[in-house]
């Protein structure tokens, strides 16, 4: 099932697409997958970031192939970082460069979306946890990344949280997804989830002993090897296997 | 005029406290200052953190005195991290020391709450976006920051983001408050916000060209020298020129 949110005419909701067509949510998914009378094209309506997460929990050098390249050891334990809610943008629309950086990457990841409250849960339940998966770009300002140390600035821009089209409610198994980023076009990362240094299970066990996930929450699962820089006016698409495509252009802060 | 948010009989609300009674407001505090009929002895409610952030953006390295004690130069470009929202806690509420950790420490600090969305804001006009200020701990597992290197496991379990007891809107100049921290009654920190290397104005102008500051917001400025370890069973107090004390108490996670 493809969760959606979309907006038309001014208001914003929850929906279920399927095939061209929406079929809007009394509430949120997280309270329920109840359907309204009520079904919309999806050509009508533009799709927003697939949910509205109070956090995202995101991951530092999880790839052992990107380890590689930044010539990093792999951590002995998940390194998190934070991203911003006020980051966040959905499909389609457009990553802002900013002035104070000279450098803008993309990173295409896996998204995991919490669907209940969840703290202290075990690995082996871990994934009753889950609404579902999305594409992520978690961008990143890499001059201002190795400047700071911290990563806040560096992928905190707003804009710089690209999630969607949708949320897949019906992947078995997380952890054996092709994930690959194209920019223009060209395929720049190609990767599996099976290449993560700490699956999905692990990650959600492991974060919900620090903090408690909420529904809506997100963790981004970290990218693959081949990250490298974009410019105005370039198209970037963030693909994994089962979800579908991400895409968002780049454009110059000037033109905000 | 002093903002607090209570909880009583199951409900809870924004109001002003007025010596040792409490004035509930209509709405929250970003959507106006407009007295309900209704008043209730501070005695019988409990204060809870003054308001409801979606975002905390703490700074490192913001005092000179506290980046010399850890043999750090202070940073050129104010140096900044997350907090997430779930690790907030409000005055007399408990801190848990965590399992994962084996030094827990007090970091006694200067809040700013954002009172109206902020972006790109330019230091003159920055305390206009200000609602007024709090006293605020940024408790920090001291092992896990090392290991990590970067801060959000360290700074981010339940409970490590302790805020009140009020927001204090009468400040006339937040650069000039002195900043202490008391544990089980011995003063550990005493500096004052004058030795910020960034003050308030530019903390707002600049995290607002990154990031869109939204009602409710927080900024933690920063802490001085005399951080030190908590144990379960102490009492930690944060108090600031001008707002007040904020006082919790450390448990033992065994004990939750």
């Amino acid at each position: 099932m493809k969760i959606v949110r979309f907006t038309l005419a001014g208001r914003s909701g929850y929906g279920i697409l399927q095939g061209e067509r929406i079929h809007a949510l009394w509430h949120t998914p997280f309270e329920g997958l109840t359907e309204t009378w009520e079904t919309l094209s999806l050509s009508e309506a533009a799709l927003l970031a697939p949910c509205e997460p109070t956090k995202i929990i995101a991951l530092g050098l999880n790839y052992r192939d990107h380890a590689a390249e930044f010539g990093r050891q792999v951590p002995e334990e998940p390194l998190i970082f934070m991203k911003p809610s006020t980051a966040v943008i959905g499909p389609e629309a457009d990553i802002v460069y900013p002035k104070m950086s000279r450098r803008v990457d993309y990173e295409a990841e896996l998204a995991v979306v919490i669907g209940k409250t969840a703290r202290k849960v075990s690995e082996e339940q871990a994934l009753d946890y889950v609404l579902g998966y999305t594409c992520f770009n978690d961008v990143t300002a890499r001059d201002l990344q190795k400047k700071d140390g911290l990563f806040t600035r560096a992928k905190g821009f707003d804009t710089f949280a690209a999630m969607g089209p949708w949320i897949e409610t019906e992947i078995a198994d997380p952890d054996h997804l092709t994930v690959e980023a194209y920019l223009n076009g060209e395929r720049k990362q190609h990767s599996n989830t099976s290449n993560m240094v700490f699956g999905v299970r692990r990650l959600i066990a492991f974060i919900s002993q620090i903090m408690t996930l909420l529904p809506g929450d997100v963790i981004a699962t970290g990218t693959p090897a081949g990250v490298g820089p974009m410019q105005p006016g370039d198209v970037v698409e963030v693909r994994v296997e089962g979800i579908g495509t991400l895409m968002n252009r780049v454009v110059s802060e000037e033109g905000n």
